[in-house]
């Protein structure tokens, strides 16, 4: 590394587009950045703004993903990817997916005003529609880039608008019949490595009391989104305890089972989050004074192991056969879906642990249960890394926080690695 | 027993008024006799076209209470009151309340035909609005004819025209200003018993084979209509296990729990029902892939031991202190309500089963978890009776049904007890 200046984020730039973004984007509570909606479009102009004052590049794929490129001086040599998504979900935090980007911004900021000009070009890139409440598909916009994204998705209609995904994309001029699969508008093979940075949304740094926190894999999912079990609807008073088939009982059963599971895969040393996210009985059928025939649930099981998915997934089917035959009940999961686990590049996570520690960082690994955009970048087979930020509150509502020095400190390392011309 | 011709029910007579009632109160699926409403004046109408043909004598109180007298030999002995309600759930069955009414008429009818007139006075009452679905009242009807209704429950909305009491009162030409505690209509200490039919609305003679069963003591309860357990909102893939504060994984809990002491208290050999009619988190706030920060619940506890109510009661609060230790979450279980159980007159119950072993008639004992008008005859003094018809498919539905064998079955011990001199 060498240079005219002292390398060195420039948190008060960050700040203030972080402001500009929440006064622009505000939906109180909270601010809003619909995927392909107005707010996200905000986000993208005023990126290409920075990217034009600093004298960037920039190109819009079909899909509507911004590449803002910093040519290096070798222009052979593959070049970094880095960066995160711009939209949000309804009133949601100003941090969740805009951090990553302002801190590739922040990044390249750095190093030009430096003086620094690494060999490989780096490119930020602002993705498109990584929030699934818009469009119930997991990371959209990335997938589009790499041309993953199947072209009947493009019908799928936005969840507030009802307009589908392909008119949503034509109204910002962008073109949808140059969106499928093998329409390549970034080459995982052409690329050195992706990296992201990323609001933790959970309490593990703030209890660990470290800014930053290199990810070690992405955890997969298996989902069943509308769960039911049918039992027999009867009178509260009148059913006697060995005369019920009751669906609220069977549906404690099957929670306090799978807790007991939970913990056991833990104690195991594997890691893994078991969520009931919904639940309920119909308030059109239920009533106080009735056995409920019929309860409704969905849950969701992570891991970033597929074999400790598929045992949890293969206890979850062992557990439900018991209650179906104690409390005589029927269970209908409907579908299972779900998501592969991403492994992440162990040679650039070292890396990157090796520049936290020369800046004197804290800093953590852990696993990310979360999805992100990385995911499809290192299932792409691209040596990828995902850095989270510290921040409070979790993420998706409008309590969100993160301190900006935080931010800094995990700009400041993408910035020291990005810098690296002996980083291959 | 004495009489020109031999006691006998006629089914054919009881199947007629079944008919007729299901024909003109039928609200496909099922029939509708709302409170205070059209179809229970329809009922109440043919009650009382049918005493007249009778040469019964008739009288309505201010509350609309209906009763229909078979004068005694002996004025000067108290009578026997026997009925039940005419008005049904929104879309139930058409025995549900009618069949004690249609018994008590059926049984003055076999009695007059006999040619036999008992010393005492035989009331068949036809009592209001049992159903608290229309007011949320707990025995409306009997409460107001003992002059046991608080005068403030005629304010009460009737759920679905959103009319007061008062005024579905005044519009059958009834007298309001006359109901209210102490305005006694029917004096409890001036009646030699009270006894009701109805069907069973469980299982529990099906089971046993036998047609009709003699009821111990009739449940009281305690419930808690609108609890809530707070605990923490996340992100499902982002918190831990050991940080997360989940309300559903905390409400299941509670539901085993209770389950077990359930078993515990029916091994200890006492009577009692647990039911969460109504269960779930808010689909406002809840999503599949977030930790759920709100559940809510209803409880509906009966038993006919005040002791197994208050000691289900303090297993509850042990629980749910556990429950909040182990999960940090915090339950509002909001207020509690209930009704007292009611003891059932042992010697009534002996001579009715004496009368059934005289006929042949199968019959076995059980407590009612469902409340019955019974109970507040029996709660205010008056030596009650409650007698179970078997019928399937529970009640409340429209699915309900009801042999009319097993119904001539119980009218005919009905009007053999009724036809005893020596019943004192």
């Amino acid at each position: 590394m060498s240079g005219t200046a002292e390398l060195a984020i420039d948190a008060a730039f960050a700040a203030r587009l972080f402001d500009e973004l929440a006064a622009r984007t505000g939906d109180a509570p909270g601010i809003t950045r619909a995927a392909y909606g107005e707010g996200e479009q905000i986000a993208h102009d005023m990126m290409i703004r920075e990217a034009q004052a600093l004298g960037l590049t920039h190109r819009i794929d079909p899909a509507g993903n911004l590449y803002l490129t910093y040519e290096g001086r070798d222009p052979a040599l593959k070049p970094w990817v880095v960066g995160s998504h711009l939209d949000s979900v309804p009133h949601g935090g100003n941090f969740d997916g805009a951090a990553g980007v302002i801190a590739g911004l922040c990044a390249v900021r750095a190093l030009i005003e430096a003086g620094l000009r690494p060999r490989r070009s780096i490119t930020v890139m602002a993705i498109r529609a990584e929030e699934s409440n818009w469009f119930p598909l997991s990371y959209l916009g990335s997938r589009a880039a790499l041309g993953l994204l199947p072209a009947e998705s493009l019908s799928t209609p936005r969840s507030d608008t009802g307009l589908s995904l392909r008119a949503h994309m034509s109204r910002l001029g962008l073109d949808p019949a140059r969106v499928g699969v093998g329409q390549v508008h970034l080459d995982p093979a052409e690329l050195h490595g992706f990296i992201e940075l990323h609001i933790e949304q959970g309490p593990v740094l703030e209890a660990a009391q470290v800014p930053v926190g290199f990810v070690t894999g992405i955890a997969g999912s298996f989902r069943y989104r509308a769960a039911r079990i049918l039992g027999e609807w009867g009178h509260s008073g009148a059913v006697p305890r060995g005369h019920r088939h009751d669906a609220v009982f069977a549906l404690a059963d099957l929670i306090t089972a799978l807790d007991r599971l939970w913990g056991e895969v833990l104690e195991g040393g594997e890691s893994a989050t078991i969520t009931f996210g919904e639940i309920g009985t119909d308030p059109a059928l239920h009533g106080f004074s009735k056995v409920p025939g019929e309860a409704g649930f969905c849950l969701d099981v992570r891991s970033p192991s597929p074999a400790c998915l598929e045992r949890i997934h293969a206890g979850l089917l062992h557990i439900v056969a018991g209650i179906e035959a104690a409390r005589g009940v029927r269970f209908n999961l409907g579908a299972r879906s779900g998501s592969a686990p991403a492994r992440l590049d162990e040679a650039l996570r070292a890396r990157l642990a090796a520049v936290a520690e020369g800046c004197g960082a804290g800093f953590t690994e852990l696993a990310s249960g979360a999805g992100h955009d990385t995911a499809v970048f290192a299932n792409a087979g691209v040596p990828a890394a995902l850095v989270f930020l510290r921040n409070q509150n979790g993420s998706h509502n409008p309590d969100e926080a993160m301190e900006m020095a935080d931010f800094a400190v995990g700009a400041d390392i993408l910035a020291r690695l990005l810098a690296r011309d002996d980083n291959d």
